[in-house]
């Protein structure tokens, strides 16, 4: 029997964080009969007088919202990193070590109404939310070493809020998993003379076997190693190692990448579709100052949905303690977005 | 201001995994307004006729779940692993490489009646299960390389059937996780000329800071380096490198230690604690024949909840893109653990 990759077990592998994982597609015909989630909120009010994100509403601390009228970003009010704290003591075991942990939380909103998202949005207020990234990048990465954006979409995903809004932690030390990509682009730098991100992105242009979209400027694709049942990666066209080097016509074609990304997601299962995203660069702070030429800055969505709105993939048990899993494929993920209208189905309502 | 680790944010360093952890204590008191799951699920009966776990009941293949009065294994209906399928051709680009997998998947039983559990159980019983995890990793180890024995418990971990059973899933690779221990427990051998969970478990038996639980034969820690709220492991006192290495004394102490350590999860928030656990040690298959003497035999236990029975910790947006993050100490966690009474709540009903 010849080998099928929509039909046979097999391992790939994920050379940015150098680990592989199993894809069983046969699997995929398991009937479902565990826990079900309680689908994504819909009809949503455009303002709540009781959540602190609208404009004119007394937050937790206190402090009032102003009346905002694009994006508006404030320190969060029970932020994990905290701008000054005591240093815990250097200790000379290694198997109880600690690290002193500086940094600041920031929360961003999107609009001033709660309920627009991105793809039902204009694609200039899109735009704004881009350039606010990039002003923050650049604000709080010029003190650390790390600026991680980053989205909780949806309950399903830890989020309390729904107003629309993103997180922005910085921090002074480079996290793990930015680490491991650091780790894992500068030596394949080193062992081919090329960005590992920009051969990635050129491959996939040409193999066309899992492209969700592309502009001008980006494609979107379900990773090769995803993990998630629809996982993606927003890649440059044009290489940039940070957020902050994009030009006008990156950010411009960006907006309309978002906007068809999260459009597609939501058509899929007629929802609001949960993810977690979030952008990554080369290190900013000391970082700034060194060669950074291994990186490619990209954005990445971790969806949790499997088969519908309330069904969701658990990474558990083996996930846990052995290795990621998956049963569609991430070819067959790629089509099923790929299919899906760019326009959000909200908007096509007769 | 001096440094305290109770109130005061920082990283932990996870020797293992070779990665760090951020630690912000003072963020427990922030205001959860999130989702809240659905509490697992009481008063199940002790016989179902349509539960295919139960005795003489038919499964989804046809065949029928025979009239067992203790353990019963039988392969998995809808295995991720199979034996023998096609393998993917060899491929010489990096960023596109797959490798074959094989494997088998098994499901066993624990007991006869679904509504008891190992606290309820008689020790005996529980020593049965023990007894059956050892035969399953000498049979399958013969074979494959890794056989991890884990348990999903509770519908909130991806759990679809509440009669007490577990998972075996073997395969021809070491997956992930076991090699990121195998290395780093290596490298601290070479190192250290020491075991790294030797030295580990002495030193916390003489911290006394974060045990949970011990006996003779087991400690159980939350350990200084825990990403899940009430995670912990569970240590021999006399050095063994697999499962299959315990003698009669280790295994009947572990019956006695497991059946206090789920009485202590459930006593906490009165409910069926839900978790993922599993068992690692020392590579089987080829690995029988290597030099393994940097192993230690463990056992792990990654619980979700965080607050109540229907509050968990969301691993997302931060954690999954940056680093693992906790708000509750290790040490707080593990005297949490550490008040409960070892009898299972559901036994001191009036
Ligand atoms: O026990 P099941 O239904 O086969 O499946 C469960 O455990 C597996 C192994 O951890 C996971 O891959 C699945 O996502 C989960 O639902
Ligand atoms: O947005 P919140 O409420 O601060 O918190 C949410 O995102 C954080 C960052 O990913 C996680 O640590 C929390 O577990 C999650 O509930």
């Amino acid at each position: 029997m010849a080998f099928n990759p929509n039909e046979h077990q097999h391992v790939r592998y994920n050379p940015l964080r150098n680990e592989w994982i199993l894809v069983s597609p046969h699997r995929t015909l398991r009937p479902w009969s565990g826990q079900v989630e309680t689908a994504p909120l819909e009809n949503i009010p455009a303002y709540d007088p009781s959540n602190p994100l609208c404009p004119g509403v007394k937050r937790a601390s206190g402090l009032v919202t102003p009346i905002y009228e694009s994006t508006y970003v404030f320190t969060n009010d029970f932020p994990a990193l905290l701008e000054n704290v005591p240093e815990p003591p250097s200790s000379d075991d290694p198997l109880f070590q600690a690290a002193p942990a500086g940094g600041t939380c920031r929360v961003m909103c999107f609009h001033p109404k709660s309920n627009v998202y991105l793809p039902t949005m204009k694609s200039e207020e899109v735009e704004a939310i881009i350039e606010e990234w990039i002003n923050q990048m650049k604000d709080l990465g010029r003190k650390y070493q790390w600026v991680q954006i980053f989205e909780n979409r949806g309950s399903m995903m830890g989020c309390s809020n729904p107003h629309p809004h993103c997180q922005i932690w910085a921090s002074s030390f480079l996290p793990n998993e930015p680490k491991i990509k650091d780790e894992n682009q500068r030596n394949y730098f080193k062992k081919y003379g090329r960005r590992m991100l920009e051969d990635y992105t050129k491959k996939e242009l040409a193999k066309r076997e899992r492209i969700v979209w592309e502009n001008n400027e980006w494609v979107v694709v379900v990773p090769y190693w995803a993990v998630w049942p629809f996982e993606t990666m927003v890649l440059p066209k044009r290489q940039i190692q940070r957020f902050a080097d994009c030009d006008q016509s990156q950010k411009k074609e960006l907006a309309l990448t978002l906007q068809a990304l999260v459009a597609k997601y939501d058509n899929l299962f007629k929802c609001s579709f949960p993810y977690s995203m979030g952008w990554h660069g080369a290190p900013t702070g000391d970082g700034l100052n060194e060669d950074q030429c291994h990186w490619t800055f990209h954005g990445i969505y971790y969806p949790p949905l499997l088969r519908s709105a309330t069904v969701k993939k658990f990474m558990v048990g083996y996930e846990m303690l052995a290795q990621s899993q998956r049963d569609l494929t991430a070819e067959k993920a790629a089509a099923m977005l790929r299919e899906q209208p760019e326009q959000h189905y909200s908007l096509s309502k007769p």
